[in-house]
């Protein structure tokens, strides 16, 4: 089986970063390609960056259109439903991916996102996914997903700081963590913690393997119908 | 007061229809801009469409950065949030002008579009504005967006029956025409119906002029704060 | 065009501040006529006070009923659907005007309002329009209507520090201010905290023009049909 | 104990026969007093009517301060949160009585009413309770309220039909009657279909007893706090 | 009338404590008869307990089949839906029991119950209802069910510390006591706090002589139907 | 990788089938094991056969402790939380498992079931799970569950003419069959109707490897603690 996942941000270090995270989640026969658009927002924080890294994100794809499945590795699943509009091979985002899973494992989960301009997107998408009532509450540790690169203990802390309030003033159960850059975090979070910390890019690979695994397709119907054209002028 | 309305679709002659539209619903001291982008979808139905047309426009909105409100005419309210980052002025999306209007001359308003590949996103803003509770039901008339460029009784029939099924069936009382080419159908169906159908375009001009009038600002806290950068490589 | 707004209580000098803070907000073609009920409740502070205000306010409105469209300037939106059923011209409250020109705004948006036992037919009007997921949380100043009549710093000082914990505590992006006697603060709030801050009163103004202008009416289907008899012994 | 339930409407007939039928569902020990106001609509169907009948069903209150509750006896619980803030008895809407009852008894309601025009109250008041999910459609049998006085067959074809297209179409598995005047068919249309058929008047007094009983008073906390004044000019 | 109160732990000082407390709100009129199983949880603090209470719970109510209705007394409303399906008598829970009747009382409620266990089930519970938006929060006092067998100053000093925070923070504007074991403190605590507090056992009696005095039936359609067999292997 | 599917009936053929159908979707590396409790209900439908089912479910699970995850084979996911109270490792349900990957393929998805008695449960988890607004409608086939056994053209053929209307009707744009012994239908459906249709056993196999996969555990914070006992007198 074949993944591509596309930061679609244009930070190569990345890029890598989520690739391997992705690579260290897939299955033994599953083959993980990354890739990033070569233009567009360096980061995504917000409405603005999104909106222009959706174009490169899909460009990605169309360069890839035998893949068996597309993941998308912004925690706002940038560009989630144009992409699923060009293929009828499952896509996922690591968003809603983390949020599924989330809710399998804890009645309430909570999340802990970067910046709080990050927060308004990742509400939104919970209310439109359903699963707004799942979610305790999402929290930003004021950390820009750049400074997510390479080690960073200030930031390590207040991401901690976070997940301390979450659990102990906001009821949750388990913990989102709301930004790809935050990948390599989980493992020791939640050992530090003793609950399920979840990063959705490990979520997305399984969840892509598995509807990919069983056959199923994006449906054709309505929501996602292929558009009339691919390609504009 | 100036007032830049994008059609975020390619069609000239929509541009221009709905140009017409804004200007005979703006005051007389209401300047009207008409743009459309140059590259991009040519209709937009549906999200892959949707994505495309974001770039070109808030390109077009770039161009023209001293307006004291801006308005996006496509009925799905493509690019909204983004659009509404890159300025301080007051944006408003046709669609939410529409069922936001609605909402204060009727308990339940009916929305009647075009394609069915259309609804899924119209239904997803109404749930991400708060209003699905006052939207009786979105029907599709099973017409194409440029099939309402020149007159169309075939079209128009159709339009016709799903605002008799909205009303007898579905206890709306009000009806909201989805769609920016149905502009110059609202005052004829009002008649016709006897009840109120709201085109977007002039509830958009509406509310652009209020705001500004007002001099209310879109808010820079959280959601549309300004993006770090406003070009990308 | 003629606007009548009905200050549904007795307190001839909250009706002068009302109608001007209308004036102020009206474009120039506009006439803001201001009235009170002679009889009723000097302030509106709860349920019961609403109610024992309703027919007064319906009988100003009875007076005129030539007007283009009508507001009502108490926040609780005292009467609205009743005051609906006897007319064709739009009514406008000025909580619902304010919420609705919020979400335009912001993602979310804070209600500072008077008491604290004004909140619940606060909370109540939001969930009614659909609103609720909008605001971030209603908050009580703990200051009586008629100590808003004249310069009262201690209010003000109040008013302040419910704004204050509602952007840094609630999230809210945007504020509305809860009573149409706060409405000449809405400016200088919005200057010290560089959020919009509405003003019900204006926003009422500015859709009451905006409906009339586009010759929408009152829908007469089901909710605001016209009642059997306007008269009763 | 002693209850009072006030019809706010000016139908002495009907205040007769709502009297009988609490009567007939009371306590042995349990004396009802029914009234009505003089003045006021004489059928309410409608925001309009009911905004008018408050006064004079909170006056009959008044007359009468002495007892252990008080019933409001009108389907759409007109003036319910005024008449609570007046004492610190129970007071119950036959309205909301029949649709707490009905939670317990059903996963899902459906309510037949009488015109179309009063659907929307209903469904509003549904929301405000927080029993919209409980209810499975409100239909109308396009009946008015005084062509119940009396035997009549067509009215009783009528709402036969709406009950049948509510348990056939909706799901529904118990049946709310929507109308203090449809209080003697409960019976016979239990016995008929097999299901539950609540009448409103029985539910509110059952309850109004049952509260005083266990000697529970309004809150006069925020929402139903006693208004500072309770005579006005 | 005859009413079987089960408690459906097999702790029997509580069933006594709660046929006591059941016995004090019922009618002269009304026998109570109390009963719990002889196996399984001998307190029931979550989900795991719950589910190997029931068949139990089921045992004492098919052991008396001719009661004029049943109730449940763990305020998670153990094995409700299952206990309503053997039966045509009415079977009120004693949680939902005093969240309708609060919603009677208050815009507001706040329930306090014994651990943070156990808030999910009852968090669960209110949205299943439709009454999550009724409630302001469940706070748990940190106290064992079984703690609260005989005398205990601690408990009840916790107790009353949420009912603070509920009432000061969350806007609560009556309590609901979380447990039947904290039934006796109802009327020393509504006393104490001068707002409703309320204990589901009484709610839950006066509920179960109200539907059966009406007469009204829990309904066969769908969701109680019969089962086919009642009896396993 | 081992995971225990658990048929909650004592049908050994159904058992026998869900093995066979979890086998087929497992990955190559993971051992299938397949029970069910030697009492209990030989069908589940509705909640009177899901109470019963719990405690033999719990006691299947038990004899098998150290399973990687493990599945309950019910579409109502019978004793689900109960069963995640006895384990750290994953339990999936199968209907939470088809709810959720249909959420990833599709904006709406239909469900069809067995019999109308068990809509109500499966309509009050998709309100539990946050995914009612995913769901355009459940619909019932009228088909026992034991019915599905063996090769039944009438049964297939009243199946497919749900999905007809779920798909033309309500709008579904996938299709959830809601029985475990469906489960050998749901590749020829989706062949016949070309959109997604999705069993639940595959659903929940595929989950269960994901979750497991991940080293991801079930929380232990409140909802799903540790009970204090595991074995009851």
């Amino acid at each position: 089986m074949r993944i591509l996942i596309v930061n679609p941000n244009t930070t190569a270090s990345m890029t890598k970063k989520v690739g391997e995270a992705a690579r260290a989640a897939a299955s033994a026969t599953t083959e993980i390609l990354a890739a990033n658009p070569v233009a567009g927002p360096e980061s995504i924080e917000g409405y603005y960056d999104e909106a222009f890294s959706v174009p490169g994100l899909i460009g990605e794809m169309q360069l890839r259109p035998d893949m068996d499945a597309y993941i998308i590795a912004c925690f706002d699943d940038t560009g989630l439903e144009a992409a699923r509009c060009m293929t009828d091979a499952p896509v996922i985002g690591i968003g809603e991916a983390a949020f599924h899973m989330a809710s399998m494992l804890a009645h309430r989960f909570g999340v802990v996102t970067t910046l709080q301009r990050s927060i308004p997107a990742i509400e939104n998408n919970l209310v439109k996914y359903g699963l707004a009532s799942r979610c305790s509450k999402v929290r930003a540790a004021d950390v820009a997903v750049l400074d997510l690169e390479g080690r960073n203990e200030v930031a390590l802390g207040k991401i901690t700081d976070r997940i301390v309030e979450s659990l102990e003033q906001d009821g949750a159960e388990a913990i989102v963590l709301g930004c790809a850059g935050m990948a390599d975090l989980a493992r020791s979070l939640s050992d530090k913690f003793n609950v399920p910390v979840l990063d959705g890019v490990a979520c997305a690979v399984k969840l892509a393997e598995a509807l990919a695994g069983m056959g199923l397709k994006t449906s054709k119907q309505r929501a996602y119908a292929a558009p009339i054209s691919k390609r504009y002028s």
